[in-house]
Parts: structure tokens; sequence; C-alpha cells
């Protein structure tokens, strides 16, 4: 099965949001083998949405959008592909009930908006899609000839639930109705510390797709992804392949490979500190925060991470981290003997198991010749080990502050497993 | 003028990369008054490429593509268009030279990659965009109807910089040379603290455009935004009918709006509390750092910022804050004695203005009947005043923790100006 998605919205289309749900859409639709095509963005404009999805419709027979669904006056989707169906809007009697219902339990003050009112309109004939997550419902509308267009809400909390709860077991159904079974599957595994160029050196042969699979290098600022992709092969004999090309990867360049998928290496680093029974206490400076928010940005985080210091000011960083005054006289505040007191000081000062600490330079300004903007020391404090590393990285303040905080857990995963660099 | 984008890129088409290139070039290209009528994305795969342009081409005459243009052998972009206008690749010797001499510059170990010659393969007849911020450089193609497509490389960095320097004059130019003077101009104002239905009633007789002009309600984490568009109008005219529409937002929800355009709340409490002379100690427990890393993102935010404590732990909270554990006994970690205690704790032991205090529970686990997920308390502590205030908010665990440091900061903001909610 190959499909379409059109995102509708002036926000998108004029670039004042970035479209997180056509991607959420490909992601997840890959994962089980249904191929998209194309992937386009219309405007608030009934025209250009008809045109749009008219025009996917023509190629593919099958469209998801997004957007467009909401009470207010520029929400057209509705009635623009209903238009395309030959159909019209009839007012559900059903959904307004529910909407009045949850707009009550609210609490909300004033009766229900009469405005609110258009998100129980539906296309004559339309499958009405459940949202659990949210007040719009999505929309199935299918023609005799079996193309269907699937409407989801553009909130991308909405729209994911939707897609997850409702919209996928009825494509899944749909695909396998149709006898079809495309696998498109890939495999990423996360390296960190090491260049695109450094990483094809090291893997040689394996460098342009081992096991026979196309590798991609995908460059970021948490490091070089490697991802592998098997197309046109059954489900099994797809992932066997990947194992073998997984492999071949992990042989090559293990050292720096930290994960697969998704995998964030600030999870990676509770997960050890988990097993080891250590608990972490950060010491901030130029990330301000970052790093403490990115630990506890993961759930469950609680019995690992006790919290830290936002040690912006050197005043700080001398009473509320124990840094000598003449250690900040003597080398700076970026110095790895600054660092590695503020990772000493967290650790003893908030009674941890590992201290980890970040002062650089993130720009746009304080740069010097001998230190410039992007110089950043990290040091982690263990119960009978001090590491301290220097970067020079590139890019803009926050960038440069991401790539830190990345480069602070890779020092500290090392540390915690012992290993050199 | 009107236009089309079409981004190029496996990554892209199957989401492992979010586009940020089309935003960036809409916004950018409407900020001068051109029309973008869609945006697309197609894979690494010359027939949609050459399908997505051709279209887009149809449509409009005009079209810029970003992604392709590199070594490697997943880069399509030239040959597929080229082939569109039925031109021939040829080898640009000056281009080759500009390659080599750069890769022999960096000094790297090696000799110029054949695969990398590929990058000096333009189509007959094409103009190059010089590329002052990376390797590839950028095509632009014409035909004798003057349709044109102009080719960016994907990596944003670039594609920005080229953007800037060669492409927006040269467009600039062509519409000037139309005679054109379309202008499409918007206007941004941000609200916070109120939903978007109570906005509308809020709004009354303005709530579906003032001044005549579409208004677009745009709902995220930050708040509503605004926006009034102005469309076909010349230049100043278009600026005085948005000033006059964004009068009457201000007129009648002044109250609820902190700025215009991009304008991030960090900043105006920043500036805020500079105008006073204040400082800024935080206290954070549920967001881990994430207010901190917020504040410190802004540049020059030092002069405000002091730190503070990321409080994970109850323990950190008493020991580093000053909390009483009498109080956390009795109303819990989350809860307004708590917070109020933070905000005064932060204040006093990093000898700051303001001190800024967060503790809620963001899920997914930790709800109770009493304190469900997305229960978050507020406190700020200034010279003579103490704030607390209790969010309900809704979403996953990243989207409840960025609401409370943005409902955090519009209380500290209300706060610094001595206003009540």
């Amino acid at each position: 099965m190959k499909l379409e998605v059109v995102t509708i919205g002036d926000e998108l289309l004029l670039g004042y949001t970035i479209d997180t749900n056509g991607a959420h859409l490909a992601r997840e639709l890959a994962g089980v083998g249904i191929e998209i095509v194309r992937r386009s963005t219309a405007g608030d404009d009934a025209a250009e949405i008809a045109a749009a999805v008219r025009e996917a419709l023509e190629r593919t027979g099958a469209v998801i959008t997004t957007g467009g669904l909401g009470p207010t006056s520029d929400d057209l989707t509705k009635p623009a592909i209903a238009a395309i169906f030959g159909r019209r809007m009839r007012m559900d009697e059903e959904i307004l009930e529910k909407l009045k219902a949850r707009w009550m339990a609210r609490g909300w003050s004033g009766g229900f908006p009469k405005s609110n009112e258009q998100q129980a309109l539906v296309p004559e004939g339309a499958r009405i899609l459940a949202n659990n997550h949210g007040t719009a419902p999505g929309i199935w509308l299918e023609d005799e000839r079996g193309r269907w267009v699937a409407m989801l809400p553009g909130v991308p909390r909405e729209m994911r639930g939707m897609l997850a709860d409702t919209l996928m077991p009825l494509i899944a159904e749909r695909a396998a109705a149709g006898g079809e079974t495309p696998v498109v599957r890939s495999r990423t595994l996360r390296t960190t510390g090491i260049g695109e160029s450094n990483l094809a050196d090291l893997l040689g042969d394996a460098a342009r797709g081992p096991a026979g699979m196309p590798l991609a290098y995908l460059p970021g600022w948490e490091g070089v992804d490697l991802r592998l992709t098997a197309r046109g092969l059954p489900a099994a004999e797809a992932e066997r392949a990947l194992d073998a090309g997984a492999a071949t990867l992990r042989a090559k360049a293990g050292k720096w490979i930290y994960g697969e998928g998704a995998t964030d290496l600030a999870a990676v680093v509770l997960d050890e500190c988990r097993a080891r029974r250590v608990t972490i206490a950060v010491g901030e400076s130029c990330t301000g925060g970052m790093l403490g928010a990115r630990l506890t940005a993961i759930p469950g985080s609680s019995d690992v991470v006790l919290g830290g210091v936002i040690a912006y000011a050197n005043a700080v960083k001398v009473a509320q981290l124990g840094v000598r005054q003449g250690t900040l006289d003597a080398h700076g505040a970026v110095s790895e003997e600054t660092v590695l007191e503020m990772a000493a000081g967290a650790r003893e000062r908030y009674g941890a198991g590992l201290g980890i600490a970040i002062t650089g330079i993130a720009g746009p300004g304080g740069g010097t010749a001998e230190k410039p903007v992007g110089t950043v020391w990290l040091g982690v404090a263990a119960d009978r080990r001090m590491e301290a590393r220097r970067i020079n990285t590139v890019g803009d303040r926050d960038e440069i502050r991401r790539r830190a905080t990345q480069a602070a857990l890779a020092l500290a995963l090392r540390t915690l497993r012992d290993e050199t660099l």
C-alpha cells in the first residue's frame, strides 16, 4: 500500500510551526511496511486543500490529512474534502452531545459556544474516528472505488492518539485485506563522539552498506546515526538482514555506539546508574539546567537524579559548589580545574555517587582566541575516579549547549563503565 | 510571485528528520511578500523527485528545492531536474578546483575522493549559486519561458546561508522585474494563560478578524498566538491595517498579551528584570532545570540569571533550598506551601532579587485523585511580595514541563509588574 500525507494549515505552510505530524505519520506507517511516497503541505485555503488532496488521491488512492478540523473559521478541511467526494455536510447529533458534555465536565464558564458546533459537522457517509485525546473527531471518507482520505486533527497529541487508537488498525486491516505485505524495515545505530568521515573510514568495506543493504549517515547534535534499510523483503527475512548488518557495524564501531532506534543517551546513563546503584548530581554553568532537564525528562529518573546546581554566575560556583576562587582566578571558569571542582562539589554537596559538570562558552559572545565560542569542558567525579574532557564544537548557542550535554553524558557513561576514550 | 518548495530526502519523507528547511524558506519568502502556495517532500528516488518538481513547476513556474546535492549515491536532485529541462550534465572545472582546494585546506587525510567529484557536475546552461558555508554549490535552472527551479543544499546552515547570500537577491530582482508587488504580511500577538475559546469570547466582534483581516488562533504550549494576515495590499497599507488590527486585539485582550512575533516570554522577563536591576535564582523540582535552561538560552542572560537549584529529590529541597521537613510532611512536595518556601529559599541562598520555583506532577506516574498528573504549583518570591499559583495542565511529560516553565515566567512577569491575575 502506498499513500500520501497532506498536512494543512497556514502556520505550517508559512513556516510559523514546524511540521512534526508529517514526520510522525511517516515513521509510524513505515514501521508497518506502508510506503509514503510524497508529503505535501497546503495552507488554510479551501481550493488549495482540495487541489492538494485531489492530486494525491489520483496518484495513490490513499491520503491522510492533518489539521483544519477545529472550531475556528480557518478550519476548512472537512468541507473541502467532502466536495471532492461530492458529499454534503450534516450535523452529527452524537458528536454534538459529546462535545457539549465534555465542555460541561471541564467546568468552563459560559455556555457551549456556537462556534464549537462546527466540529460536529461531518460529510455524509463518513466514518467517524473517535478522538480520545481532544475534541475534534477524525473523519474517514471513501468512494465506491475504495479510494479513501483519513482526516486527523492537527494538535500533535490528538493526532498521535487517534493514529494509534483508531487509524492504524483500520489501515492494517485494509492492507491485509488487499493481500499486501510490502515491508520496509530499518534499524538505526546511534553513535556519538566521532565524525561522519572518521566513522566511514572505521567501517571500511561496510561503509556503503553491510549485508548488501544501503547505509545512511545521519549527523545531528547527538552524534551520527547509522541507518540500515531493508526493502522488499518479508518481515522475518528483513529482520535477519538487519541483524547481520547491525552486527557488522557493531564489530567495527561498537565503541562509539550507545544504542539503537531513538535511544536517548541520558536513558542509557540512567540505566547504567540504576544497575550500579549510583545517584547523580549535576553542576551546570553554560548549559544552565539543560543537562538536568534532559535527565529528568525521562520518566522514573527520580530514583537516580537527586538534583544539582545551576551555577551560571561565578559567585554561585564558589558558594554553592565549593569551587575555589583561586582556581577561577588562575585558570578561568572554562577550564579543566574548574570543571573538576564543580563535578566534585556537586557530588559531595548533594551526597551523590556521580557528579557531572559542564562549563563552556556557548556564544554568541564571550569567545577569545585561546577559548573560542564552542569550547566546553566536561567533568565527571565518581567514587575513585575523576575525568575531564574538552570539546571544541560548532553551531549556534542552542546547538553548542545541546552538544555539551551529549558529550557530558558520554563521558559519564565511559566513567561508569570504567572505559577510556 | 507564487512559488512552491520541494524538500528532498528519504530521511525527511520517512520522518527520521524533521523538515526545518521548508519552514525557514516559507518564513523568509513570506517576509518579502512572496507567496508559497504549497510545500512537498519527495524521497531519494529520481522519478519521484522529477514528478514532484515537474508538477510544482506546472502549477507555479517557480520552485525551490532543498537536499540531494551532496556527494553520496542517494543525492539525485541535479540529474532528475536537469532531465525535466532536457539538459545534460557537465563537469564544472571551476567548482571541481574549489572542492579540491577546500579538501586540501582542511588537511584531511587521503586524496580527494572520487565520489566528491559528483558535486561538480552541473546541468548545462545552469547558473551556479555559490556556497560560502559548505561544499555543494546550488543550482539555478531556467527555461525559455522563464520558469525556474533553484536547488539548494539540505544542510540547514548551508541552505540558510545560500538563501540569504545569493537566492533572495535573485528572487527579489526577478519579482521587481516582473513589476509585481504582491505583499503578504502578518503580525502575531502572543498570549498566555487563557484558552482559545475564552480568548475568542473576550475578543467579541473582533474574534473573527479585526480591521477586516483574517485572524488565526494558534494554540501551543506557550499559549495561544493570534495571527493577523494582510494579503494583496501594498506594504505600507498592509502595515497600517496590521497596526489597526493589533490595536483592537490589545484593547480587548492586552492583559494576556506578552509580546509580538517570535518573542520568548523568558526574554520579556529578563528585560523586565534588567530594567528593574533585579537578579533571578530558580528552584526547580519537576522541571529539573528546564526553566534555568530556558532563561540561559537567551544570549546575555548572565547579567540577570545567577543560577539556581535543581531540587528533584525532597532531601535536596530541604538541604539546598531550606524547605522545612514539616512543610513537606504536612502539605506534600506539590503544594502552595512548598513552592513558596522553594522560591524564598532560592532567592535568599543565591542572593537574588527574584526567586522562581516550580514543583508538580509531570507524569506519566505519580498522580493521585487529589493531585492528578498535570498539577503544578508555581511560586515567586520578590522583595516585598510572594505569589503562588496552581495550574492543571494537560499533555505528555514534556508538554506539562514546558507549560510549567511558561506559567512560572508569566507569574514572575506579573509579580515584577505588580499586577494581579
